[in-house]
């Protein structure tokens, strides 16, 4: 039994720090504290006392010790690990970074990653990653850090570019999407029960949530090959991979989606995009794919309003309270996630291969070296390694690296502050390509007023 | 008196080619042949005849023999020089190129380098360039070549593609209109009179009529630095460098311009873009600075039509046979161009430092290597090599990289006669930022429809 | 049950190839041809028979068809995999090799791979592998090609130089050696059973026979860091990693080695060097580990003469016959090489990680671009993907660089039959640092005129 | 006229000091302040008098105002320039550097730049130039840094090191010696009167001291092309490049040599080497060109020994002394070093392009990095500027790279002050390479020991 020291930052009102406590107290052969630091500290004791019915529960296999740290430092004194999982301010900014220009006509499906929004929310955001990095170099510098907050590129950057040493990736399931996509193709194609997402191989590269797929294997068959045969077939309609839905299904749920647009960047690609549908339209000029609602819907995917994640995160909540007072059953069960495997296999139980988030040191020699790319990485005992990524079609680098490079001209202007540099990243985003730049700016300025209150601290100038 | 052997390829309708022979015919210690290839032939006969009107000129100080060759093979032989400068297919083709866009609500201010109109010329020179590079390697491996074609870019990079050994480069003036500009700036800022180009020195890396000025002086005056106090006098009402032109002359000449997008482009970037602000605005998103001519007259310039270009070209012609015949007396004076300094630099007789566009081996890190980039080169006997350029900002890095990655993959889709991967260029040129895929593809086949009797005998298909 | 095409090159006199046959006949779910070419024909035909005896035998799970060919044309029609194990010339030209550079005072510890007996082995193998190479590119360009014959590196080089697209990697088990080195170095220091090789996870990386492990883990246990109090023990006596062996057995076996000059490298630079210390000295100036044979005594490991070479081979070929001709049993067992694990994993059969040769894309970022490096790679349906390697300690990276850039040179020189450039990379070699320019030409002469017969196809000029 | 301040740090006992203010007081158009710091004040004093001379001399046109600071700060106050020129420590060290190792059997031609003396003494000058750079980047952070102390490489490592931003290159003549030698050969070959070394232009990369030039020319002639025919004629006995000298002069003066080490190198690789045989020789393997004294005077060329040192030091003193005193005439003329022209270029009157040492980031792209390398470069108003060198053949690429590195290892090792790193390059040293391990340490100890007094206040440890 390893005893090991897990420090949770965030993840206070996030349904993914249940799915953690799940997955962690159902892995063997570990135990020991989970330091919950949250700077809303009900949510923390909330998530504390969660814990402590899942050490109740009869399915657990492994108990740890929840406490609650009202100190960050506190938290991170002898971790092993350290998870970021937080929201940037409330979702009364996430508001006005997701809704505030629509009014100059632009759209955002998710509005977290990249666009107007993402910038926004890096600007929010870095501050807060600039102070963990120096408290994680400072507290535990041993420790690996495992990102889970978006913007994840922005994120993941601040803490290498902080403390270059740190041992840190960023972890997201979007790319799961496209592997179990991958598995209704080999059923449909090859007529057999469908795979488990496991069983499918990839070659995946890009940047975090625009990943592309050069190369699918499910035991010898290249399921890239068997795409066209499945499009004739599904292009129109839509073909949705989470079980149990149809793929009109987008109509009553913004987090599902037809595939459409990937199917159509296959056609014009000969690549796989990796991630969901509402993820990739933001990569890419407005105008392909996400000029307005209803050519999102024609592309088979809705737009997440913020309302919609109140809703959600006032029933989260909610369950939360239910389950921590006692009155509703916690639910243990093993997810799809894979952090508890990435921590096993940290700790030297085992090789996993999956894709991440880090530094670029040679993995996808097209992309700038120390830019922050995804592809797979070999786990193993306290060492994260990337794997040398197929190279992608040069028009496919040319999109990647747009984007890319508007994250690191976005990093560079906020760790300098400079707001005129901020704003050439948000004026180049793809989703602002209709938008002149003197409308840019005014939008700009706009966006910052709306959250100003946590940005005023950082930030000496607060309009361009 | 080094005698030498000039291959000229095409030439025949240009001004250029007049120029040209002016500038040789006043270079001292330099005799020879210039070899006239074109497939308008009566051209060629014409530039021939003007030749030996030089000759007899008496401001002429070097005397040379003028040839008329019909096949490429025989002015090739034995050629110290190659010079290229065609006009691929007519200004029908052209005028399909630059106004078929309209109306699609797509504006180019010249249209024969990036936007819609850069892809189809290219999909049409390429496959000449092709052909001329091949029987350089056949024929005359160790001359120099300078091209002088656009989108200079490609041409060059077909060049080095097809005969990685050869010594090629492409020379453009358009970088000397920046230089003019800074001389304005000494001017005015420091109440001198104006300067001469030659003293202003500059780094400028970029793509061609894309570079970008990031260190400029005079004497040991930084430039730069005095740009925002001439900006504000000069910013809203602009400032023609060219002499004896006001702001407003571009009204009646699209090839003048106010520079207000430079200085604009100062004012967001801090570094100084370094075409004339006509090629500039084509090489960013259509809503920046050319959402349509009225856009583009607020800038302080307007779009070059075909028309206008037809114009030019007849009056050209007709002053060609005027000269051919006599009737009109040649005028032999030195130009600003510096072809025949280059050249006389390649001979041994000095060394210069000039702006020309090479592969990229080093002169400009950020940009893949084997990208044709425009940087200063140190011009030696039988060597050209580039000088290491100072990085551009991120932000501009990133408009950079976009068209020089645009234009390897329209290269690479011509190459391979590959239709879908020429589209992924086109519709990824930052003037079709606004365009919809589904328009973009009808658009793109409209344009090959337009120009197809030049383009049947190299693509196999002529539609996607 | 897979049924694949295997070509075996090579292999006739060669225990290799049994061991191979044995892995084989015990992996399951795998059946079809083994195509047997060797231009010794009786030794194939002895491998053929060998073959059908393995298959009659009761331990054997899988069956093979084995067949003799005569064109290499024929062995690989419809392969999936390409072996390679050739011996070039014969123990003659190896004791050439070996013993003719003595009388200069320059002693080689195998003389397969570096040093004066590497660039004439060198020599003699790349004219033949570029066949293999352009056959395989003609007939089979889809196989998977697995190389064992030495020097490794180069052999791999003209393979991927004569066809870039090919699929192929070199092993060797080499490594393994030092995996079980930190397992004897684990049991010692930890006071447990030792652990098996596979419990082991490192990072290596260099040439091969000169790779270097940067880290090592059993569990989470940091073996390297356990080497010094390991060495206060063992660093006089020796330590043999080979089961059953003391630390002077090197003295009647010259494969065994007290891995003396192992445990000095680890002092002198803090990584531990991952080859035999009989591979090991050969990469470094003579007069560090193998001034002459005392010294070789002193640092607990022995010279292999070919004589010795010649006894085995013999031994063996009479142990074959025996075996061919049924009157010694055949002796199926699992061997600790990894070729068939290797095949399972590339036909999509679990996921493998483990460290081959292959062309350094990125994942050695100080080695050159190209360069055949060995590091981790990820074995994985129809897909080998290099594993982004630890780098370096500057002083390490410095011997490995000057290796594997004399054998890019002696590649180079070979390619274009340039005696010269080969002699730059034969006096270069670190085995060669006592030896005068003079001498070194000297002793290259006799050396190519020893091994003529096998060279005058290729080259011209037979001396410098 | 243009008002400067140049800080000289040293120059003290050194002919360049007085050669470097009689080429200042020939510039036209420049005056102002030499400001004098010397940890030798009398020196220091003895140069501000000798100054005082050639502002009152008749052929003086650029008079400057002398001064002496005994404090850094000072003279690095208000600087547009600081030159660097020390002797770290005396003679009695270069001493112990130069003729320790002879009783091991190793002979070094200079001692200075690399081999055991050249680590000995870089580790005496590193802890001075971290200084230097951390004053210059606190005093004068925009002066332009011009570095001649040896060994050059890891000087101008230590200013880049220390203040990445700071503006330094190294300056060396050795180059000018080859390209007096090519002057050499121009008259010879081509039966004119001895051109001007101005005249000559090439492409020379590599380290210092130990470049090489893979093209040049006279006008349009290419010189390397003449080399085989010279070489017929003076490959045996030599030809001496310095005007009035005969080849076998060298054995009076071993600043002179015969030229046959460069001969024979280009014989070998079809390049030239840049520097003076008595540099080129310690940059390889010791039994190539210097065994022992005998194996020098073969070559044409003869060691340098300390005592030939302290005879020309102390004469060069008392010349100064005369001088100062007015008792022997100042001798004001023009030098054929460039710092003063590079000082005008970099001052913005005049374009210039020369070999100096800045680092690689780019230039050389076989060389990693950020590594001190020296190429042409172009100097002008407020900038220097690398150019791309041509790639050096493969075997060269090998013999820089291995004394690139081994400097990089050296300084690293200075830098965290790690004997143990700083070994690791000592005894990989091309002079070192007949050394054992054992004796190697010995060695360094002892050498250690010798120079102690100038060690003790920056290492913690002297001895390995």
């Amino acid at each position: 039994m390893k005893n090991i020291k897990i420090a949770y930052i965030g993840g206070g009102s996030k349904m993914w720090a249940r799915v953690f406590m799940y997955d962690l107290a159902l892995t063997e052969g570990l135990c020991g504290e989970i330091a919950l630091y949250d700077i809303d500290i009900p949510a923390a004791e909330r998530n504390r006392k969660i814990g402590d019915k899942i050490n109740a529960d009869s399915r657990t296999v492994s108990k740890w010790k929840y406490t609650v740290c009202t100190k960050l430092e506190t938290a991170l004194k002898g971790a092993d690990f350290v998870v970021c999982s937080i929201l940037p301010a409330t979702l009364d900014e996430m508001a006005a970074d997701v809704h505030l220009p629509e009014k100059y006509g632009i759209y955002q499906a998710v509005g977290d990653t990249v666009g107007p929004g993402g910038v926004l929310r890096a600007m929010r955001t870095v501050p807060l990653y600039e102070y963990f990095a120096s408290e994680i170099a400072r507290v535990c510098p041993d420790a690996w850090v495992i990102n889970f907050t978006n913007p994840m590129t922005i994120c993941t950057k601040t803490l290498y570019d902080i403390f270059p040493e740190i041992k840190a990736f960023g972890c997201c399931h979007e790319v799961f999407h496209a592997q179990e996509f991958l598995c209704c193709v080999a059923k449909e194609e090859l007529n057999i029960p469908r795979p488990d997402r496991h069983e499918i191989t990839i070659d995946a590269s890009g940047v975090n949530h625009f990943t592309w797929i050069t190369q699918a294997k499910y035991k010898d068959v290249d399921l890239l090959a068997l795409l066209p045969s499945f499009m004739e077939k599904y292009y129109e309609k839509g073909y949705g991979e989470q079980l149990g839905f149809a793929p009109d299904d987008f109509k009553n749920n913004p987090f599902l989606y037809g595939n459409k647009v990937k199917m159509d960047l296959f056609k014009r690609y000969g690549v796989l995009a990796a991630a969901g549908d509402r993820h990739l339209v933001e990569f890419m000029n407005a105008d392909w794919y996400l000029k307005n609602p209803e050519t999102a819907e024609k592309w088979l995917y809705h737009l997440t309003s913020v309302d919609y994640r109140r809703k959600t995160q006032s029933d989260l909540i909610a369950e939360s309270e239910l389950m921590a007072s006692g009155k509703k059953p916690v639910n243990v069960k093993r997810s799809d996630e894979e952090a508890t495997v990435l921590i096993q296999a940290i700790l030297g139980r085992g090789k996993v291969v999956s894709n991440v988030n880090m530094p670029n040191r040679g993995q996808m020699p097209d992309m700038p070296l120390g830019t922050i790319v995804e592809t797979n990485c070999v786990f193993d005992s306290d060492s994260v390694k990337p794997v040398c990524a197929n190279p992608l079609p040069k028009a496919v680098t040319n999109l990647v690296y747009r984007n890319a490079m508007n994250i690191e001209t976005c990093y560079h202007g906020i760790k300098t502050r400079n707001l005129e540099e901020i704003f050439a990243s948000f004026v180049n985003q793809p989703l602002c390509s209709t938008l002149g730049v003197d409308d840019a700016r005014k939008l700009f300025n706009e966006m910052i007023q709306a959250t100003k209150p946590y940005l005023k601290d950082f930030y000496k100038k607060l309009s361009i």
